[in-house]
């Protein structure tokens, strides 16, 4: 799938919202996620790693979901039932979002696509990208920041499975670990006042 | 030191603000969390091995946010200067933090001093506690996620430094981390409006 295909996903275009985070202020952020020059090597070497993996991943990802009600909530429809084409809209961007994930460079465009993904979680941008119309307007701030525990304790295995150095998988683990972090704190911007954030 | 020795510190007393979370959140906050019984056993593993080792993990702690001017903000006075008393007290606090998150019993009593602690990291409440006038009002809600990465990434050589197996080090670490990322959630609380939390 090319990554033009994947509906709503807009990385890079004039379709994404400006980030408000100036340069010194994201480079602050880095410094204090620990995120340095290996942890990009190490990213780079996960996407390799994860690359023929990211159905699997999504499984596993989908799975947790599916088996809690209080998440699968937020890809209701109207009715409060799951919508299966929202479902499925989404995991073409997650998977691409692993990819993105791995291949970060930090840029502005990777920072504007922070915040477009950050308002896709509130009120401002959920559920217009995939046009439907859903019982659940925002996902709450709570999962947002819990998540980053399943997201990053359920890669290891696949970050394990090609035969790397336990010091790779390590290294690998620790990386996504910290951009997993990072984004997630960048998500949070649309939640909170300018002044909190 | 007894634990009523330590300036501010008020688990457990009517000076606790009381948390808004309900028993059914919370307890859907921790399964998403992936939170379990074997978490808690590793936690009081954890409380063991750490016991005698908090002045040092708070020396590696000081020792970041000191050479990180951007952090070390949050410790000022009215001048923009570190304050000593006030980095003193709330090192106090953080000790006990440790221990804390290790006995952790998740029930109301801890809760709420979880609320306690997110308040202390606003405008509401920060500064007051230690009677300081500061010219930090308030933790930026980036820090706040942020720190879960360099407050899980540093705890781990402290985990294995008592001779337990891979495998324990590894329970004990995930545990810490589903511990920490779960108490930043709960701070978060009033960073944002109660329906977008």
């Amino acid at each position: 799938m090319t990554q033009s295909s994947i509906p709503g996903y807009t990385f890079g275009t004039p379709h994404v919202s400006a980030s408000p985070i100036t340069d010194a202020d994201f480079a602050l952020l880095k410094q204090t996620v620990l995120l340095g020059d290996d942890d990009l090597r190490y990213l780079r070497m996960a996407g390799e790693v994860l690359g023929d993996q990211i159905e699997a991943v999504l499984d596993v990802w989908y799975g947790f979901v599916g088996a809690n009600p209080h998440l699968l909530h937020y890809f209701s429809g109207a009715d409060g039932q799951p919508n299966p084409r929202y479902l499925s809209g989404v995991r073409q961007r997650f998977g691409q979002w692993i990819r993105d994930t791995c291949a970060a460079r930090y840029d502005r465009a990777w920072l504007d696509y922070q915040h477009e993904i950050g308002l896709r979680h509130t009120s401002a941008k959920k559920n217009r990208t995939d046009g439907v119309t859903s019982a659940a307007p925002h996902i709450h701030l709570r999962y947002l920041i819990a998540f980053i525990v399943p997201i990053t304790a359920t890669i290891k295995p696949f970050l394990a499975r090609k035969g790397h150095t336990a010091a790779d998988v390590e290294g690998m683990h620790a990386a996504w670990f910290k951009a997993v972090t990072l984004q997630v704190t960048l998500w949070s911007v649309p939640y909170v006042a300018p002044s909190a954030f």
